[in-house]
């Protein structure tokens, strides 16, 4: 019966996509790895000057890790995938057209929990949900250690935009199942990519608040850009609770109002682009006050368009990939 | 004086709104009952397998209930207007230009408690506010036990939409008050219908974290459709918390957007439309983890377009309805 | 190299919007005062008929307050920048091509802390920014006792719409900082000015949920108007919660929805406007159920049409002012 439902999906899918089949198919293997993580690592907040220990700053848990082909070995630092240090996991880049591939395996030897992968955006047959479901899902809902799962996930029209992802297993309430999450970034078809790309996380970890599973300045990301750069923010949060993402000495459109300040919700995600021309190193952050105090906020350096010495390499920098 | 000003009113409302006349006028007959209500009947949490006593889930408290014209006997259960069960209460539906004049009567004789409605969405004369305004309003923002008020609402063209209704007398602020709410339905004159519309209201009762008055699958409404049917969700929130509503498999629209996670906080109220066509046993949720932890997680079955025997009578079905 | 950089952003603020130059120079005197606060000056929720000693309900703090030109002296009532009690701030108001120039006193000669004022909407070079960046930022993000800045601040079209100012210096996790916000708005260089304007300021003191400083009908701003007129409402929130504005008996458009309800989480702000119909004792409140009980409620007054004796010096009436 599943089989039947499976297959039926895919002629379906053959019958009212045809477009699909002018994009790519896209590779991703990823595993659910067990890591130490220090959520402040320089153990200061340099606000407050409020110092830290790093055993009030530092857990085991499981992140989201990628792999080259086959799982050949760890992804260096990739940062158009992000730094693949784990929080937030590797981002997962698609254009409009193309059909992603998202090998998973779990490889949680530290606490032995089931894991998976739930997508956001994506179109996908219900088997490639991740989500359990009591008496409904199989495996690809509850991965158990040592077992690999292949997600077929589609970006089509209605998946233009920044999502989460994240896992949806039974032991998804579970303290380390809490840092296993991660950005899609799906653009349109012939839509023009930016010179930077900022990935913003919001969540919580250690009684932290935390950006991409750190907290305070120096350990949050500090983004960069020149004047005259396109750069496109990407914001989500996953957790508790929600926030307000702001940027100092910027502006946007959202609704039909100039904005500087944006709510966002657990596994809401939005992004917005400016064409930079407001040199200075500038706060982002949540604004919900005692989120900023307990580490939600970092900086964001903007150099002139005459500077030098500030190319090449930064995080968030997209020049030259696809 | 209060004569003087409603009679105004009337006078300004048939000079400035003849178009109303054209629409119909709609009666509702609702009572506060008392009624005792187990927020997870199954006693017990299919995800994590935690279970349950009656006397953990199980309350004494008043809800809305609808009667028939004249409050000749409680409905039978209507799909189109809510189960009746009395969380969320009936659903009030009209067009644009419909009058709808709402019966109330408390029958909250188990506390005793003055009780009230008031509607979002409507236009309505100041009298039929149905809130407590100290020193102003009178006995229909605070109705007696056994008395009756009529509250009379137009629907105009920025009524269309998704609403709720509520108590909002002295006594909202008690537990067994925080029971009384519902849903609006306002549809624009033409606007063609959906043909199947689940309501979802978020709130949280005993602790737990409620969709429709109910926690965890089982419980929590199972909604069903079919590939190529047209599917409305309407979704509000009522109580003191913030929530994100996310659909599995779906996206929708919103401000210029791709989603599938939206942000619903206390009398917020929203709805989208999906032409179906992603088959499956799929989660709707609140995206806060533990908000969904705590019950706020239900099914949506959709049968593929040549599946057979899941026609008819389901909750949220509006085949044949205006 | 400070002044370079100053030098530069005034050199490209000059080469790239000639327009700003068509708009005026405004200059506002701000101090930052020492005062004592009563958030329920009645001592009485007239909804419950709970009372409340001044002791409970009194603070120490410290607000943001208006002189006269080269600090003559303090600014009397002006309902169209606010009523300088210091909850909020004294609204700062430009249109587009404006210039404005803050100039910032710290007065807090009862805490000694150190403040300063960040903007929200407008455009500036980094050294007007008043946020506190560790190692980067000079006198401006860290006031001393007794010291005067000047920030500079542009109102480009970017900027056109309402926003929060607040303090956001090292100091402003401290209790007595908490006070210091206000609202800047900032109008199309042809917007129509409304006749009405309604400032909303949500926020928690001493336990209580605010609006505008204070709690419970009474204390909180009742604002008024009468049928025919064009009434603005401006709504932000600051501090730690998320909330939902709404208005009985009126709605608004807001992302092609039709809306009586609205979230606003910390440092949000919008505006709608309504041209009134409506005669009535309306309430505006959060809908979030415990700030509601806790305080964040008020009343809206309509007159009719032909009422008399409500004209003139109502707060938030914009009649004859710019």
């Amino acid at each position: 019966m599943k089989r039947v439902t499976l297959a039926l999906g895919v002629l379906v899918s053959l019958a009212l996509f045809p477009a699909a089949a002018q994009g790519a198919n896209i590779h991703y293997w990823i595993g659910a790895v067990p890591t130490e993580w220090n959520v402040v690592p320089s153990g200061r907040d340099p606000v407050t000057g409020n110092t830290f220990l790093p055993t009030q700053t530092t857990m085991n848990t499981v992140v989201y890790k990628r792999f080259t082909r086959n799982w050949g070995q760890l992804m260096p630092n990739r940062f158009w995938v992000g730094d693949n240090d784990g929080i937030p996991g590797p981002t997962i880049r698609a254009r409009e057209g193309d059909t992603v591939f998202v090998h998973f395996r779990n490889m949680d030897t530290m606490f032995g929990q089931s894991h998976s992968m739930h997508f956001h955006g994506f179109h996908y047959d219900f088997s490639s949900d991740g989500a359990f479901v009591p008496g409904v899902t199989g495996v690809a809902a509850n991965v158990p250690v040592g077992r690999n799962v292949t997600y077929r996930l589609r970006a089509r029209r209605g998946s233009v935009g920044v999502w989460p992802y994240h896992t949806h297993s039974p032991s998804m309430h579970m303290p380390e199942s809490k840092t296993l999450y991660g950005m899609i970034v799906i653009r349109g078809r012939n839509e023009r990519k930016p010179v930077r790309e900022n990935i913003v996380v919001f969540s919580e970890h250690l009684g932290f608040q935390t950006i991409n599973g750190r907290a305070f300045i120096g350990n949050t990301p500090t983004f960069r850009s020149r004047v005259g750069e396109r750069v496109q923010w990407n914001v989500m949060a996953i957790g508790d609770s929600h926030h307000t993402y702001h940027l100092h000495g910027h502006r946007w459109r959202f609704a039909g109002q100039n904005i500087d300040t944006r709510n966002v919700g657990p596994a809401e995600s939005w992004k917005f682009r400016i064409t930079e021309d407001e040199p200075g190193t500038w706060l982002y952050h949540c604004h919900v006050n005692f989120h900023m105090d307990a580490g939600m906020v970092g900086l964001y350096q903007v150099a002139g368009r005459s500077a030098r010495g500030t190319s090449g390499g930064f995080e968030g920098l997209l020049a030259g990939r696809p």
